[in-house]
């Protein structure tokens, strides 16, 4: 084996903190990034992270090579760059590293929600970015984990099988190859198109959100999320979302995992329908809703997950008009123009080009 | 004094009960129809109906002089018809009296939600029906009631001030004074556009209970529908269609009461939106959400009032992308087609007019 691999974490949130010491704890040379040097002051003074799992999970203190709020210095070692932010965020990450990124550099974004890779991609195109980069996007965060106080990370579990892909796809296997000694678990996920149309969160959580909106609001999210908000209705709706997303992507001739095989896939669920399929399994019981609508559900996956799949399907030819409602249900509710704001076509980079213009561009080598 | 009116009450639900009766008290001959003759089984046995009350409210036993299912029957005495049925069965009804109506006869939707007079109108137009009889429709209904029996009937509230108007408004006041022995409290409405439009229940009903559809379904409706349900966020949402249906007004040339003018109106509620409007009074204390989303809020609400309003904005250039979403998720959940059930221009005969002529088809004899 050659020289490890050197990681640079960008973001230190709970999953940020939770991939910096469980590689550390792997023993790769890790680099951790926060914008706010307040906000890691206290992991710079311990000089790592403490990590708690699961029975038999990574635990330990994770120390760190370096901690730091210059993008410059974060970036001068590593060879795989961990993008571990709100997609909200990604285009300002983007921006803050086209300056200091250098050829052979990877850099994978967890998750990329949809059009992750193609967003970032394309902000670096107009800073003029010329090294040679990989960009890349995981369908799902690997983790699930919490942060329990300013120097801790929890994890929760290790998702299995998480699908990933590069733009161009051509480069997804150098990117499984670099990541395999740490995290095996990635698979090949053919293309950002399919992962990004692959994203249950753009499905689940703004609209089961909304039409909880008002005991999400008066109870401060005092009850079982999934188990008492997906209700025969509720899933429903979430069914003809779900129907929308996979409509766009055949359009595109994708053929997207519905939401019941994914539900089937991550969690066994048994059922004929998503209500029955939630239902029957333990893995969403005691899932409390948020606290607030000011919660990611809707301010990150509306603008990052749901507007750039209903744009898809306009730019394609596929009526979206369940996510058109909630899209503008989010938009009256936070008083904001999430279409605006959100990851429209023009900021994917695939404006002007045809279907197969599109799926050329993001399979093959440019 | 003249003969006293004789009255026929078509609809024998809750508030059709509460009428026969109320107005049986006071002395008026009263028949009560309805179609299925089980259903007023009990009542014809008994001869009439139990009514109670609030304090100093009208209370006893309110004897009916015909009771039938025959509409022939209903309508042969008849001066003024009060139609007391959900509004998705106007049109039913409106084919039903076609053959029976006579010259002079008033009919009375109690309440015609939205566009209630223009679609019977419209009804009775394609039933080839050549009496003159006068159409109207009042904005709400006049009581606020309970069924508690099949012989009773409960009124908590009598309401002050309803406001009502003939198709055309030409002939309102002779409605109103038909009226007027026996409900003083009904006003002149302007026209059935007016009515329509400050239709309250459009903005208020099929927005709160979707927004609150996984609570309602997963409680049965165990929660204050109002002071739970209208949460600072819901009523963003409640303001945005209310502002909607106001601004189709006002390209009608019509100035609608805003939701919060008639919180104050009707409840004397104090502050300065509708979040503050609804919470700062005790009007809505103790109102329980529906059992079930298969409930009026939404399959009368959505077709009957939110449709004709939204198709209003859309014929006179009004966006009203809130309504829309509402309509489609409501579309979603009942897996109906709402706009095509609903009142939609060609319904309520305006198909091909202008707004001068819209107004002028209200406003003037024909």
């Amino acid at each position: 084996m050659g020289k490890k691999t050197r990681y640079t974490v960008i973001g230190a949130g709970n999953g940020g903190k939770a991939m910096a010491a469980h590689l550390a704890l792997m023993d790769f040379p890790v680099t951790l990034y926060n914008r706010t040097p307040e906000h890691v002051a206290a992991i710079k003074t311990r000089g790592g992270i403490e990590l708690e799992s699961y029975e038999s999970g990574p635990h330990g203190f994770g120390q760190l090579a370096l901690v730091t709020s210059d993008m410059g210095e974060a970036l001068e070692q590593a060879d795989v760059i961990m993008v571990v932010v709100p997609a909200t965020a990604h285009a300002d990450v983007a921006k803050a590293t086209a300056p200091y990124l250098r050829d052979k550099q990877i850099v994978l974004l967890n998750p990329g929600r949809t059009g992750g890779a193609l967003e970032f991609t394309q902000v670096l195109r107009q800073c003029a970015c010329a090294a040679n980069v990989t960009v890349a996007e995981a369908e799902t965060l690997i983790y699930a984990s919490r942060s329990e106080g300013p120097v801790q990370a929890r994890i929760f579990r290790i998702k299995d099988a998480v699908p990933l892909a590069a733009l161009p796809a051509t480069r997804t296997p150098r990117v499984l190859e670099a990541l395999a000694p740490a995290f095996p678990r990635f698979i090949d996920g053919v293309s950002v198109l399919h992962t990004s149309l692959n994203n249950m969160g753009a499905i689940f959580h703004p609209a089961l959100t909304l039409l909880n909106a008002g005991r999400i609001e008066s109870t401060g999210g005092e009850f079982q999320f999934y188990i008492n908000g997906v209700t025969p209705s509720v899933a429903r709706v979430l069914e003809v979302l779900d129907r929308e997303r996979v409509t766009v992507a055949a359009a595109l001739g994708i053929r997207a995992r519905t939401g019941l095989e994914w539900l089937r896939m991550a969690y066994d669920a048994t059922g004929t329908d998503l209500h029955e399929a939630i239902h029957n399994q333990s893995g969403y019981r005691g899932i409390k809703a948020p606290p607030t609508l000011n919660h990611r559900y809707i301010t990150e996956d509306v603008p990052m997950s749901l507007v750039p799949i209903a744009a898809l399907g306009q730019r394609y030819g596929v009526r979206v008009q369940g996510m058109d409602s909630i899209i503008r249900l989010a938009c009256i509710i936070h008083q904001t123009d999430y279409w605006r704001r959100g990851r429209t076509i023009n900021k994917l980079g695939i404006e002007q080009v045809s279907v197969g213009e599109a799926m050329r561009y993001v399979m093959e080598e440019w």
